[in-house]
């Protein structure tokens, strides 16, 4: 999982129908985390813009989120509280 | 999901066949998305050039659209008709 | 999936016993594609070196070839005839 | 899999359920693996902040940690007591 | 799938239990290939230090080496005797 920050959101009219009722957050990744770029995931905790997530990617997002069958490879699953180490230096 | 602008599409006559009725578009990320370069995705929404795009990677786009057997990868899962914080800054 | 040229082969005589007959074909990006550096796909399509190909990556190459108990993450699985905006700039 | 270092952990009260009682821990890879980033992957072996550690990623993690229903995408599957080359130039 | 060199290897006495009785390599990938950096694959075939190798990446290396329920994400899967266009430039 990474950790990121709630950007923003993403709209969608026309849509795959496994979607349907899905709310689509942007996240920005914390600055020294494995993905650097900007991510679509699917909402599963009620995050808002702003907040600090942990972002499941890849099966685990679909599957974790009882979502088997919807076309979604990353998802928000944890908002953060607490940290250690999350943006220190080594 | 990344979000992307559908730039073109390609052709393949010789194919594996769980591909066939299949439309390839390739996706360029937007700037600041997590993928950088362009993607060939299958189309399932419908897409044409110049929309931008809601893109599904790995075994999502498969899954995700009923094309468990077939060889993809990627694919266009929505049309992107409003957002808040796609592509500013932090 | 990527667009790539094939550009070499690769024997290996000593293997596991899923990849008995498959062909490993060494795959180039294209420039702009998502994937910047060489990728060895198992041809699906009868590929010849010099050819520009779509490639599909992970578990879209086992299952989408009918290799579903091989070690395989890489396939070729067409071979590009034509495209719009392949290669031009946005 | 890569090796990385214990730098860290993460806190999050509000989870998806599936992930209640998972530990998550901040690993940075080691300075020449192919992930360059900080992940937080699930602790299965009860590492300590400052150990040298093997993750597992993608559904590996989640199906190697017995937790196939749970949207973890990285996990700590291993502590490294010794190695050869690990760290040093080809 | 990518090739590397085998530099190395790693010892975890205290690892996740799907892992007893597996050899963990560390494969430098050749300079050209997709990905950049050090990864640590399972043997599959009985490669030694120095040896050009083929590696499989994410859930091919557990399905495709018999090891469906073990948190592996890579695997040499065959020992390089010969290829063409390996090394060269395009």
């Amino acid at each position: 999982m990474i950790v990121g920050k709630v950007v923003g959101s993403v709209v969608a009219t026309r849509k795959n129908e496994g979607l349907l009722g899905s709310k689509f957050m942007i996240v920005e990744p914390l600055e020294n985390m494995e993905k650097r770029g900007r991510i679509v995931a699917v909402d599963n905790v009620g995050a808002g813009i702003g907040e600090i997530v942990l972002v499941a990617l890849g099966s685990a997002a679909r599957i974790g989120c009882a979502l088997d069958t919807a076309p979604v490879d990353a998802a928000i699953v944890g908002i953060v509280d607490d940290s250690i180490g999350l943006t220190e230096d080594k």
